[in-house]
């Protein structure tokens, strides 16, 4: 199932994601490939992943980037499942799992970048997935590959192991207790990279944190997502420790505060993408610490509320005025 | 009924008052009368209103003011039953209609201070009312009143008639346009004087404001009502336009600031006193104006959030925080 639909809304841990970036031997980067060798490119790990060999040939779809609808591309990175830079590229493609859990940009800055996304806290599990379709596409495909410098990729920052372990976690209380800044330069030192999910700079929505490896190189993959996952279960405490004593010192403003949002995404006409986050973040945290009992899937909402995920559902593109009423309609009716 | 449950929410004008100052021939004033006189005073009155020959006698109750707790007391004021002046008063007494629209305050500012308070606009059937209660008391006690002045008052501003006809409306187009201080001088110029019913100076909670009379000598009762009643009906239609100008230009962000307002009373769980006249206000102008559909009788639930009446409902007298948790529940409960 998709990562948002997952109702793992009761984790501070929002998703995990496992990207592995693998280019071909004998091929150059995309960058500086022609036409001609991107095609090739492209059916060469269309047929190693959907071909009649192919043990996952059942499981994926093949998509041309450039057959889809900017609203449908936009949706896709909504979704996370294509990067915003394959929706520009010429030539770009994907290959995407039936379930939603598998997705392979193919002519990204990489000819692959092979990317398992799941909800809640599940690095091993995901690890292990990437690894075997790894290795069925390499039974085909043979990677560029230095016995040096491990996996060759266009920027020297994905190089060695080519992967990127990456956890998206819900972080309000650590936020509200202005702690948010600490944890992230904390976890900088210990060569973890944190960037919020939505808004610009170091003002976020909805205190979504995505916490990744920034070496890929020297360490094994298993010592990689040891490392993230031992500084991701520090964080879930803190953050768990922060929650308690925001309820004992001022449980009664924070419950006043979240039901107040969830008036707000009940009753409001016009809602902004950045606001809507806000509100859910809230509802969130309370659905989490058992303050506010609901069945909304908080998490897809958020997604939902995108805007080309509204765009989508209105089925034409909008304004962004048009959009805010429609968000809001859909948050009414949803939460 | 009493004023606030008549559920005229749909109505612009709030309430109707109409208030005679009367004081008895041959006694001072209540400021310099000693415990002896007042004690004559009250009971010249009270056997007047309630005594064997009077047509009222089963319509009203007697109440010494200084048997009542605090917390009633404060309660009749949040009620416009008493003045908090009468509250303080050694020797004050309180005769009420058992349908809460007639009071008689004993021993305020002047010995009597006769009142009619009912819901929306209805100057000419209160003072006929008054009027004929003023009759009644007329036929057992002897008014202060002199051939060239009128009623004599303690006060010389009630001088003459006697008469303070007032008129609360709800003006939150005028507000939200910026508008009501030029309301207000243009009614000051005209001899009206105008108030914010709740909040102090400029600042006004609720949207609330009395229009009145200043002038009680030099015009007949009659011509002070109708010439208020003219202002008023001008402020209404003032009113009116302004909101459908609010609405053809603003509508969408009227309709989304009365629905967050809606939602809040819904779901919050702190609301202070001020707080809530702007939130039920806002409700108000949504139910007026055919945008929230609500059975709440909003006036009521604005004196019902009072802080006395919240103390009442709890039983017990409560801290500033409590209140504000007890509003909230009684909000939501009733919104």
């Amino acid at each position: 199932m998709i990562w948002y639909k997952e109702q793992i809304d009761d984790d501070i841990v929002v998703s995990t994601r496992i990207r592995l970036a693998r280019n071909i031997s004998g091929l150059p980067f995309p960058r500086v490939m022609n036409a001609e060798q991107k095609q090739k490119a492209v059916s060469t790990v269309r047929d190693a992943v959907i071909g009649g060999n192919s043990t996952l040939a059942s499981m994926f779809d093949f998509t041309d980037i450039n057959a889809l609808s900017d609203m449908h591309k936009q949706s896709l990175i909504e979704e996370h499942i294509i990067s915003p830079e394959l929706a520009e590229k010429e030539g770009g493609a994907l290959l995407r799992s039936n379930d939603g859990t598998m997705s392979i940009m193919l002519m990204e800055e990489d000819c692959i970048r092979l990317q398992i996304i799941r909800g809640g806290l599940c690095l091993d599990e995901a690890w292990e997935t990437a690894d075997k379709v790894d290795d069925v596409i390499e039974e085909s495909v043979e990677y560029a590959f230095d016995s040096e410098f491990g996996y060759l990729t266009s920027c020297p920052t994905n190089t060695g192991t080519g992967l990127r372990a990456s956890v998206m976690m819900h972080l309000p209380a650590l936020v509200m207790a202005g702690n948010i800044s600490k944890v992230i330069s904390s976890a900088g030192r210990l060569g973890i990279a944190v960037r919020g999910l939505y808004g610009e700079g170091s003002k976020s929505y909805g205190n979504l944190y995505q916490f990744s490896n920034q070496v890929t190189m020297g360490n094994s993959e298993k010592e990689i997502i040891d490392k993230l996952k031992n500084i991701v279960n520090q964080i879930v405490s803190l953050e768990k420790q922060t929650r308690e004593s925001i309820k004992k010192n001022n449980g009664e403003e924070l419950e006043d505060k979240l039901w107040r949002s969830y008036g707000t995404l009940k009753f409001a006409r016009k809602i902004s993408s950045s606001e809507a986050k806000t509100l859910l973040s809230d509802v969130m945290i309370g659905k989490n610490m058992g303050i506010i009992n609901t069945g909304a899937s908080l998490t897809e909402l958020m997604v939902m509320s995108e805007p080309a995920h509204i765009a989508e559902s209105a089925g034409k593109q909008l304004t962004s005025a048009e959009r805010d009423k429609k968000r809001a309609q859909m948050l009414r009716e949803n939460i």
